[in-house]
């Protein structure tokens, strides 16, 4: 196994960053997950537009003229066909203290990795006790590599012999999830938390706003409208959509197993098509 | 120059951080930065125990017995005298995902550093149109390697010609710097925000606290406090107390030149016993 790190291809066990990149020492960059099938990234300029948006509120200059065929060139290498392309950009290396030096050189590193198992069962969520960050203090909508809050509140969930943790913003309103997005049904709608709400615009979420066979609203929601659901389910990534049967401590339960597949099978439908399209 | 990572001590110059570092993928860690006199570590006992907090928060396991003499070995190596050591802990390298595999290892990393030069004239600040982060959503009181809000911050206040930025919370109330406690002088007494208003609880805030000359209070304060003040300061590891000029835009403006140096002969005094009576 390689991986891309800063124009070469390494082994991917080597050591490659350097202790003072501000990746390291501070979490100053974004990353991107990208989903692959047969070797193709699904959903690739929502990805790219993305991490320039992300550069571009962590005011981080990179060239991405070369990026896709660079991550292909890796895909290649490591014969991935299914699994996950991850791609990182810090702001390197170099100085102490928060102001970078005019010297840093972005550090990129893209990775191949295998797609996790779907969970055998629908998920059980734990209401975490930590709140999620504010859109007001971090620009929260692009994937920042600062993941200590969703860790936090994972480590949380475990400890409370859940799968995931639900976050609620300062509001009290509904969130996501540690690292996916939350939607569910009722009356004959699709609902999800609106961006505004601080979540993650999720290649997920965005796919499934566009696919719904219901109508979607985003807004901003509350336990109260989450407990009325008739299913539930998290999307990211990774795993596509996956059925929620239950919210701890409140003790909410769904039969969302029907919805998450439904779901489920317009994304595939929708990642053969834009992979088979893809150039 | 060396460093110590992980057992080893290496050229400052290699990159010992494996990509998969969850430091480097999420900034998954925490870390102290000590200041040096004659090669002795002041407030030693301060970092530890902040160093043990932060870990304890973020359920990162790490046998600290040896860190003492291992930053002395490192500080002996370096020849460092009155200049800077960082000690910089992650969760360590594997996985992907917030949740942290279970055979994850800690990664530590100690460097000696050179001390900034004191700024030439009292500092300018910017009042930053980011808030802070909340203490709901992370553990501030520690120094976490999530310094993307300080750094936008920083980057911020560069854009509008300032030194620096200062932080509200999200109700408005007076934080910090980008990476400094801040403190001013009103009608006889030393203010500076409470802890519970989600500031670190600072090394050189916490020696100030202990060594004024006049009655300190910890509370909850807004803009107009600052307004009303006599001499207004910021205080870190690296620069010890330093005199603050100006807020813009707001305008306000102070003489601090005074307070500053007085608290900076204090800082001296202490700095000197401590380091003379360490073991």
């Amino acid at each position: 196994m390689q991986i891309y790190a800063n124009g070469q291809f390494l082994s991917a066990e080597m050591p490659c960053i350097h202790p003072s990149d501000r990746g390291f020492r501070y979490g100053d960059g974004v990353f991107e997950t990208v989903r692959l099938k047969g070797g193709k990234p699904y959903q690739w300029l929502f990805h790219l537009e993305r991490l320039e948006a992300g550069l571009k509120a962590l005011r981080i200059t990179l060239n991405t003229d070369l990026l896709k065929p660079t991550c292909i060139e890796l895909i290649r290498r490591n014969h991935a066909g299914d699994g996950l392309l991850r791609i990182a950009v810090s702001r390197g290396p170099g100085g102490r203290g928060y102001l970078p030096g005019r010297e840093s050189e972005p550090t990129l590193v893209i990775e191949t990795l295998t797609a996790p198992p779907r969970p055998a069962a629908p998920l059980t969520l734990w209401l975490s006790a930590y709140e999620k960050i504010s859109p007001n203090a971090l620009p929260v909508q692009v994937k920042l590599a600062q993941g200590l809050n969703s860790t936090l509140a994972r480590l949380e969930a475990e400890a409370k012999g859940c799968d995931d943790a639900l976050l609620l913003n300062a509001a009290g309103e509904i969130c996501e999830m540690s690292g996916a997005n939350i939607m569910w049904l009722a009356r004959g709608k699709l609902f999800t938390p609106a961006l505004a709400c601080g979540v993650l615009n999720g290649s997920t979420r965005s796919a499934l706003i566009r696919l719904s066979p219901w109508p979607v609203h985003e807004g901003a929601y509350t336990l109260d409208d989450l407990k009325d659901a008739e299913a539930v389910i998290a999307c990211n990534v990774a795993l596509g959509a996956v059925p929620i049967a239950v919210l701890a401590p409140q003790g909410f339960t769904w039969n969302s197993v029907a919805l998450a597949q439904q779901l489920q099978d317009v994304l595939r439908i929708d990642m053969t098509h834009d992979t088979q399209s893809a150039a």
